[in-house]
């Protein structure tokens, strides 16, 4: 039945190191879904308005990827402008411009409703509740949250955690979310919120994932090649979900699998401006890289205890 | 034979979150030996001043620790004071008087010359060579340095680099030694530089280790007990270099096996104030960590083929 994924689209320009790019198709539900898609059937539920250009609903059209919750809005479709400093590590906003998707209030279809799976992208936490209200049977719930939520509707989002299974979050929102300053202690008071599984975002430092009982940690893929890390925490929650629903059990092992992936994807997405490196992901060297990504942080500790003294 | 260490030793007035601790011992030359020494044995060069107490030098005193080339200079000992940020990964020098350390100039014995094995902590790069050229048939040649030496002594540090094999180095220090904004790409750049082998510390984020067709990543410890960060590089750096010196052989399975070693010792030293968790270091403790470690990145990729589409 495939993957629901809520969340924005949108056109953004972008400068980094390497160059600049504008308009081109950007926001959390097209990483995710050019991601998952890879792995799963996806259906994407997302607003953009009528002047969405052509070429980025091509870059949407592909045979796993349904295309039939995509509501046309008449107005113009949500735009963001933001530029990356020399190390890629801090970016500035230069311009948001919500548009269409200030109206957006996500409809699933009969058919969408009886998926099981669902990506709840970095939106409204009201709106992110709604979705769920609307599926019949949801067995793997996925979320993303920002600081813009964490701070401005802080009782919302702590409501919809409460139904979430797995919470994507990056480092700093974990942090903010919790009031730990410490990573690893701001992980683990989230398994206090709801999620039983939650998986934190490090960019080029990898991710970890804590649940109860289970922490695994995977470094990016390292890659030499960063042109533009936009979505790339979106691209890892699509490579994560997309592995995660195709293996269908949720297990410790598929877990770290899923993570390993997540990581895999993000390392194509970055190496592109946009959506470009997952639009010519092939899949053969997406095996070579979680191949690689594995024996990258692969050891054993024979002879332990004639090491130490 | 063991190693040989030349660093700096002092008394550290520390502020964390967790508290403050006034005049400990500390330099990066204590952190290394109270961590190498549960490896093999070491042989520590460094300079105090006359006033340097009697409980650090007991903090010092053990079998596996040599204190012959302990000099005791008539002046005040080295002392550092700083204050860390809520989240640990940013401090502020408040002060650093280098006193005694100002006018060190390592003398080896006639037993320390034949030493193979030596570690040369972040001092000046003309001292660190100045060692080198005093050691008869270095086997095994490690360094550190930092920001002020790259940007005050660059072309100094340039020529040490020559002549050491391994480099251990922090992320932001990678960066401002090559001119890569990007960390992996630095590491990659060091090995022109002549270091055959660099290891790139990440503080939580764990270290990394790049030679010639050998990559390696490993988390930090997963600690959620950080008390105080300070040594936590030389604390990586005794634990790494005495796993390799104590395995022998420069494999590259033994110097993932010493990265894991590394960060295992740093875990202990975070968890106290100075070098107080080092010295109540277990055995049985530091080898459960590493096989937990080794555990937490451990996956397989079974069916891999049956994952992507």
């Amino acid at each position: 039945m495939g993957i629901v994924v809520v969340g924005s689209l949108g056109l953004d320009t972008i400068q980094t190191p390497s160059g600049r790019v504008d308009e081109v198709l950007g926001g959390s539900a097209a990483y995710f879904a050019l991601a998952a898609r890879h792995f799963a059937p996806v259906h994407l539920v997302a607003v953009v308005g009528d002047d969405f250009p052509a070429a980025a609903r091509t870059a949407l059209t592909h045979p796993e990827l349904d295309l039939s919750g995509l509501e046309v809005s008449p107005g113009r479709t949500f735009r963001w402008e933001g530029v990356y400093s020399d190390d890629l590590n801090t970016r500035k906003t230069i311009r948001t411009e919500l548009n269409v998707f200030q109206s957006f209030r996500p409809e699933l279809s009969a058919a969408m409703r009886r998926s099981r799976d669902v990506f709840l992208a970095n939106i409204d936490p009201v709106l992110q509740r709604s979705v769920l209200t609307q599926l019949e049977s949801p067995r793997l719930v996925l979320a993303d949250t920002m600081n813009y939520w964490i701070v401005n509707k802080r009782d919302e989002l702590l409501l919809t955690l409460k139904r979430v299974q797995i919470l994507l979050i990056n480092e700093e929102e974990a942090r903010q979310l919790t009031g730990e300053p410490l990573t690893h202690r701001a992980a683990r008071a989230i398994l206090t919120l709801g999620p039983e599984t939650v998986v934190v975002k490090m960019g080029e430092h990898g991710a970890f994932l804590l649940s109860r009982g289970e922490y695994f940690a995977c470094p990016a893929f390292p890659t030499e090649s960063v042109v533009d890390p936009t979505g790339a925490g979106d691209t890892f929650a699509g490579g994560f979900m997309g592995a995660l629903s195709r293996m269908g059990r949720v297990t410790d092992q598929n877990l770290r699998r899923a993570v390993v992936y997540g990581c895999v994807l993000a390392s194509f997405a970055v190496e592109e401006f946009g959506v470009g490196g997952l639009l010519r992901l092939e899949r053969s060297e997406a095996l070579r890289r979680a191949e690689a990504l594995t024996a990258m942080t692969r050891v054993s500790l024979d002879n332990t205890a004639r090491v130490l003294r």
